[in-house]
């Protein structure tokens, strides 16, 4: 370890798609690497919803970023909390223990929800991005219905049965399209005090169709999909207001309800605000083409930490593979100061197309001119999904898990260590 | 469902497994059974030093209580807290919500661990009951290594590095055992300022061998496989204080220490003291030979909570087997208290022997005079354990589990959501 103390530096924050590329693309650089995340653990974040509905546990889409990267030995990983860059002293401060001091920084800090202004609603109505965020939400989808069961009116019980999803993004119906068969199959015949038929699932959405950056006859068969699997759409609808027994549309209708969860907005983590560089509206960095701050090119943003312009107007999507290609190029980029080579790369975001699944045999898949709907879409989904899971064995298992939930209906992970009283 | 409104109510408390024998010996019964639990979940618990040691998921080990009951349709499941038996108004007490209402009652709550008076080191040497445990107990063990990456000096990283578990019966013994194989190759390469085989495990126990209820060759055999895993074994010693980071045993002797398992003793449920009843001085209600209160037969207390007599003095163990037999027994004697004949059965425990794991084709089984040890042992442990795995889902995916840790010495779950700064 000696031999590297003189190399440069170079910290990643983040260990998702993003700054999992970025330091692999380091492999054979003479750099000694720091990766700091949150928590322990590389995040396949699409099937998030997956665990929030007890089809997945939180282990099936989730792998040690130590194993991960564990034969690449100019890298260490640690598990801690970053709350701040401090650009002018080159260090990153942690939530505890010492700064640790940066000659290149990765910022791959990720994405949070966005509750435009009411921060008060994320305790009534949690988002998905982090496996905490997927148990709570399992925690509160499964109790509900235990809540429901020992329900003392009639009232109480429909508010118990009534589910809200606000937002209508892939998160938002991917999450709502797989509810109505948990409620109708899964929990068929356990409970006494009504049949889980009865539960009402409802997505607001604030434009015509769901699904805002999909062409516009997927989006149409995406609505007719949810609709057809009794999920009831509510559009042209945002949330005016949630509270812990209702939820009031900016119409003025009032929906009785114990569950909401939230897939209407994202923001960038509160890490970027302490770089001192540009914001856009959501939080995001505003970085040159070449990935880096505009006065500074030791520090790079990439994934949904960063703005980087695209069409005219429009950013890069905040999506896993742009995240992926971006810590590529930061890599890269880094690799080439190092070198001494200063010309560095501009980064060019190869978009895949897009793809969101409904439910069974049920997707919808845009991929350039091509658009698929329907049975193909859902196993063009499920192919590219295994395909991409991090490790072989959760490969296995997740494969295992969806054979079984889809030949029985059943969900796997059921387990609640509290009860569910608010 | 209004044919059964004039039933006689039968409540029971807890869905372990005596209070789900109860729940099934009572099928065919003429009664309305409501089965009350604190969780969801049926508990496997056996397998609990599995989960909290990262080999198995919660729900390999854990299934709904309310699926298994699905199909008796005369009992209903209530995910709800009991906090006392108001034996006046024949009523359970639940924390929040109206009291239920019982013609006969089981108590079936179960032990929690028993600190002997220092209720102030459950925090920093959590046992091993419930899945929550278990998770606490995972985060704790893993975050141990993450914190010694951290650790700026050499003296923290070894008080990380350092494990104790405080009693040497089977669960102390099976967690102890696991810990040495997990540190030298599960985590083995992954980290860059210590190798794990640096681990210390230290088992503390307070007679001269572990497996205080196993025959003695056993005892002696278990502690000799123990050191041979690389578990320090300091016998003839009780713990006298713990703390973050340290525990001072009975002799003076301080080992700096900041992570401790307890697996010393164990106490019946604080809902017992509410029966107004004749308790052991592990708090278990003495009950009579029928299983019922010795004023009361429409009361039964069975399985942890319970102390019924067996050889002389000696009350029938807290084991799974016992429990499930008195489940029957009760069970059965409420069926034909509800036919209208009060001739009870007696109960008689069938003990079936005892074994314990101890590590990779180590273990020892003692059935009546036939006692087995090494991998024969191991064999029929695991047999046995995989036999009595609820739901058959469960233990293929446990099989492969098993199967796949086996081969590859890894283990799965590995995932951490928050730091570990204590």
């Amino acid at each position: 370890m000696n031999i590297s103390a003189s190399r440069p530096k170079v910290v990643i924050i983040g260990g998702g798609f993003g700054g999992l590329a970025a330091a692999r693309s380091l492999k054979k650089a003479a750099v000694e690497i720091t990766l700091i995340d949150r928590t322990n653990h590389h995040l396949f974040q699409p099937l998030l919803y997956q665990v929030a509905t007890g089809g997945l546990s939180p282990t099936e889409i989730s792998a040690p970023i130590r194993t991960i990267l564990k034969d690449q030995q100019n890298t260490k990983v640690i598990m801690a909390d970053v709350i701040a860059v401090d650009r002018g002293k080159k260090q990153v401060v942690l939530s505890c223990g010492s700064p640790i001091c940066y000659d290149y920084l990765v910022v791959a800090s990720g994405g949070r929800h966005h509750y435009f202004g009411h921060s008060e609603w994320e305790a009534l109505a949690p988002g998905l991005k982090t496996l905490e965020d997927a148990n709570r939400a399992r925690e509160r989808f499964l109790g509900a219905f235990e809540a429901a069961e020992k329900a003392e009116t009639d009232a109480l019980r429909k508010e118990w049965l009534t589910f809200i999803v606000v937002g209508g993004g892939p998160t938002g119906c991917e999450l709502a399209g797989v509810l109505p068969e948990i409620a109708r199959k899964a929990l068929a015949g356990e409970y006494r005090s009504f049949t889980p038929a009865e539960t009402r699932i409802i997505l607001i959405e604030n434009s015509a169709h769901v699904l805002d950056s999909f062409p516009d006859d997927l989006r149409v068969c995406a609505t007719a999909d949810l609709k057809e699997l009794g999920v009831e759409v509510i559009p042209l609808r945002k949330a005016a207001d949630i509270q812990a027994d209702h939820v009031m549309l900016d119409d003025g209708t009032r929906i009785p309800c114990r569950t909401v969860f939230w897939a209407a907005g994202n923001k960038a983590g509160p890490i970027c605000a302490t770089l001192g560089a540009e914001q856009d509206r959501a939080g995001r960095v505003v970085v040159t083409q070449c990935l880096h701050l505009c006065d500074d090119n030791s520090v790079y943003v990439i994934g949904d930490a960063a703005h980087v312009q695209w069409h005219g107007d429009m950013a890069v999507p905040g999506v896993a593979p742009a995240a992926r290609q971006m810590g590529e190029c930061a890599g890269q980029n880094i690799g080439k100061l190092v070198a001494g080579n200063a010309d560095l790369m501009k980064f060019s975001y190869i978009d895949k197309g897009s793809m969101a699944v409904l439910g069974r045999n049920k997707a919808v898949v845009a991929t350039g001119k091509l658009h698929f709907h329907g049975a193909i879409a859902w196993l063009m989904w499920l192919f590219v999904h295994i395909l991409y899971l991090a490790g072989y064995r959760n490969r296995l298992l997740v494969l295992l898990e969806w054979a079984y939930a889809y030949v029985t209906y059943r969900r796997g992970v059921r387990y609640l260590i509290k009860e569910r009283v608010d």
